[in-house]
């Protein structure tokens, strides 16, 4: 080894040793002809001082350090006096005092420093990723990740689970979003896909009689890509035979506290609260709610379709919704400029056509639409959101659909800029019975929530035939701080349901068999009652780390064009290696 | 859980229990009227009795059941009499009696059982492989390959490696293989390519600070493939910084003790031996030789260049070499017939043009050509080679190259066939000292022995222009039974040695820049000295679980064609699709 120790373990205990150091220069002063730098590795920083006379080599090589330059310094470790200690730096009562020192590489001048402060814009540090990489943030949500993964596998390992790799290189099978595609060059015309999930090799896992699987996964989507999502992302993606959905919740129950307690050392309190779906959108209008705040969804319908106001009248009479929340102490926190305006464009971006809003003064709603309320009415409405003197209560009247989406997104939105929870928090929820499936409008069909394997809450099997909108499917998604943080189901394990559920969904016996042949065929060997569900890695250590930014949490990150700045992926390629594989590109 | 116990774990103590199981009919015996099956799942086999009145449903139903059927039983556990107990079964000493039977999931009559006898081809295997990885084989490797790969994690974890997963969708810089490509939709006429190993990103992450990382990497060569190779495969995949070679070597001993440990409770000793690639060369002809055995190869140039059979005499005068090896005991095990086609084919498959043979009979030479021969020169081959008397004396004259690749081909043929070793046994040993170079005599140039990254022995700089043949580069392999079990080196971080190494290999400055521009623009802002190594898992689960097929050792693998018989991958897709990424097939 070129060193001895790290740049983060040497302490007041340790004077007097010889040791040699290796690491990156972080830090340079040069006071009164004496050199002194930081020395930076990844396991912490250390203060060298350069004292020797002044034609030695070694203080002729130390004055011409720079910024980045990769040393090996050897010296004695000694105590620093009282008054110069840093108690900032673990390694702050002493410093090594050279005595040799070896430049191993050099840096050209960087075009930012890893220090953190006046950071570039991030394309420039995409651009130089290894530079950015060194960066404390990332390198600490390097350290959260893999610690992170390495509890979920001592996690699984410990229940006797396998970890199975399935393929990248896989059929295309499109639902949801677009397939990544791979040209064959042995198999002219065919392609592969890479998978959007392991979901069909897992099931088929199932079917083989592995009991209890897990992967730790990359996945790839070709979507037009959000502030949130990669092209290829990664998720821990799990599946059991002979359980029931309890049994499988309680078993990621498990894991999220063991993750909780390497990624932070937190204990998470267990079980996690479950809600069924009808009960978080009644309550928070969302399926993502954010449960580290109330300012709950409040009904008003019985008062809005008794009312004078037009607008909550008409609503209640053609079967829509009027509900609010009360924005506590808030009456005076937000002008009508952006009550009318951002406020109203922020619900409008749902489908809302208009915010009614009222100030608590005196006991009674104060607004320019008041005195469409009757005193009575006005006392009904306040007592139903528990309002008080100064706070702020907001209303949509519109669908139940667009009345849910445009609270949910009000509610996240005061709940953040109101400061209602700690942003380090982390609260976790299941949601559970989602329907099965929803009416798609403007295809005139039903498409399946979760996806077409999941199964059917057993009382609910009748319904497939009547009324399928009612029908509740054996799904759960896990939301983490108003993220969708895990989504899974009990599968269908028994063709004849299958077929039941594709009739429903109008996906053909041809369509099945093409898309989906190979699980089907499985699934009529000999298939045990099984369930699973997939966790986004990316986002719970974004969640853990409490970054805001998925790239932040990646290694080598794509931007939201899909480019990878540093390696000028993707790139025109030789001719030849698209004739080997006999495609062409299109103009 | 839909059971209380698994079909491996009651024994005689659990008599009186009520149990229920869950699993696949593996066996169905009706003996007089009584049912009796033996339940299987991941963790062993149960034997359930039926014995029921016969009209009850239970009965009933049990004697519907078949093959590959799932059900879940309950009963109790009632210890069999000891002359009915199976001890070839863990759970052999009990029985479950039915009291419930539920029918889970029927199966079809399956093209095969998974018993492992009567195994049908390969080909109808894969198509079903949700039935083939059913059998007890293919069970184990999956299990084998969960441990080593826990063992391989916990093993870096322990160190203070870091697991950073590196992208999949990556830049093409095509170097040896070929890269498997992607179209991006969202870049017109660009492509991304899926990595072959994540060299270039391990070095940039040695560059960022990570000091010690490590990954279970997917990997792709789109080659024409051989028996052992697979279109994706898994590498355990490690760098490391501030460290010498034999850091490394150290390192990886004990994560081999760690893998033989964790897959066959073996202790392998340490440190594993180390030889130079010129030693090997000279004594088994091979830098991948198979130490479980000798057969070292014997120089008899002094003998051969002076006695009167031409071909060696001319050989030697050539600047070629004569060279043997001694099959003990084996002059009667085979006939002429086998010596002069089968051994002279397998010797000319590596363009040797003859093999000379001796018996060693009565302490001399018994050949056709033995006349050729002193008796001196007779006693001193004999004795060079330490023959006796039934020995079998096989010779190889030509090219040093010629020669070594011959007699290594016939010495492993030798090894097996005469059973020189135990084919369960494991024997690793390091090479180190390779050529940095070799040349090309097609192309007339430098060929990168290990790749253009790779660290010269320091005292061998002057020679890359003197006599860049002899330079010996800071690279070495990890050979396991005659496998190259890993391959590793020390990277060049001194971009004024990785210009001299370019210049050696003809790469230009522009080809450098468009190929490896990223890696390079890394090293020129503080690169520490670093190296790594990269282990084939897929290999390795193989040699411990002492498979001979790659395919039986991966979940769902792919042909030698690079099919996926059970999906049906590569596979044609939508025009949509196509039109989507803007590509064509050619006709």
């Amino acid at each position: 080894m070129l060193r001895t120790h790290n740049c983060g373990e040497l302490r007041k205990t340790d004077a007097g040793q010889t040791v040699t150091l290796c690491g990156w220069v972080d830090k340079y002063r040069d006071h009164k002809g004496i050199v002194f730098i930081d020395l930076r590795d990844r396991y912490g920083r250390t203060q060298i001082k350069f004292n020797l006379a002044d034609d030695s080599d070694i203080q002729k090589t130390a004055w011409q350090l720079r910024y980045e330059d990769v040393i090996q310094v050897s010296g004695e470790v000694t105590a620093r006096p009282d008054d110069m200690a840093n108690p900032k730096l673990p390694t702050g009562e002493i410093e090594v005092h050279a005595a040799a020192l070896d430049v191993l590489s050099k840096s050209k001048t960087p075009p930012f420093e890893p220090d953190g402060q006046n950071l570039p814009n991030e394309e420039l540090r995409l651009k130089h990723r290894f530079i950015d990489l060194r960066r404390q943030e990332l390198q600490q949500a390097m350290q959260v990740r893999h610690r992170l993964t390495k509890a979920v596998r001592d996690y699984f390992d410990e229940l006797g689970f396998l970890d199975i790799e399935t393929p990248i290189l896989g059929r295309s099978t499109p639902e949801g979003a677009r397939d990544y595609l791979v040209p064959s060059r042995v198999h002219h015309g065919e392609f592969y896909a890479l998978p959007q999930s392991p979901q069909l090799y897992k099931q088929l896992l199932m079917v083989a009689g592995f009991d209890r699987y897990f992967q730790i996964a990359r996945c790839f989507r070709d979507e037009d890509l959000r502030a949130d999502r990669q092209p290829e992302f990664t998720q821990i993606d799990v599946e059991m035979s002979f359980i029931e959905r309890d049994d499988l919740i309680e078993t990621i129950d498990g894991l999220v506290a063991a993750m909780a307690e390497s990624a932070r050392g937190e204990s998470i309190s267990l079980p996690l609260p479950r809600y069924t779906y009808h009960d978080v959108m009644e309550r928070f209008g969302s399926d993502k709610p954010d449960m580290r705040f109330g300012m709950e969804l409040v009904d008003i319908a019985e008062v809005a379709g008794d009312c004078d106001f037009g607008v909550f009248k008409n609503t209640i009479a053609a079967g829509g919704r009027v509900r609010g929340l009360n924005a506590k102490g808030a009456a005076d926190k937000y002008s009508r400029r952006i009550l009318d305006n951002d406020f109203k464009n922020l619900v409008g971006e749902y489908g809302a056509k208009g915010l009614a809003y009222f100030k608590v003064t005196d006991g009674k709603l104060d607004s320019s639409i008041a005195k469409f309320f009757g005193e009575e009415q006005q006392r009904s409405i306040i007592q139903k959101l528990g309002g008080e003197n100064g706070d702020l209560l907001l209303f949509v009247a519109d669908s139940d659909k667009v009345s849910s989406a445009a609270l949910a997104a009000l509610r996240n939105h005061l709940g953040r800029d109101l400061e209602l929870y700690d942003p380090s928090e982390i609260q976790c929820c299941w949601i559970i019975d989602f329907p099965l499936v929803t009416w798609n409008e403007e295809e005139q069909r039903w498409d399946a929530e979760h996806h077409p394997f999941c199964s059917v809450v057993p009382e609910d099997v009748p319904l497939l035939e009547t009324d399928p909108g009612k029908v509740r499917a054996l799904s759960y998604d896990l939301v983490c701080n108003g993220y969708e943080a895990a989504s899974g189901s009990i599968r269908i394990h028994d063709a004849a349901v299958q077929q039941k559920v594709f009739d429903l969904l109008n996906i053909s016996a041809e369509e099945a068999e093409r898309r989906f042949g190979f699980l089907l065929e499985g699934l009529r060997y000999g298939a045990p009652p099984h369930g699973g569900i997939a966790l986004g890695l990316d986002r719970w250590v974004m969640l853990f780390c409490g970054y805001d930014n998925i790239r932040d949490v990646i290694a080598f990150p794509k931007t939201q064009r899909a480019s990878d700045l540093l390696t000028g992926a993707p790139s025109t390629v030789d001719d030849r290696q698209l004739r080997d594989l006999q495609i062409r590109v299109v103009e």
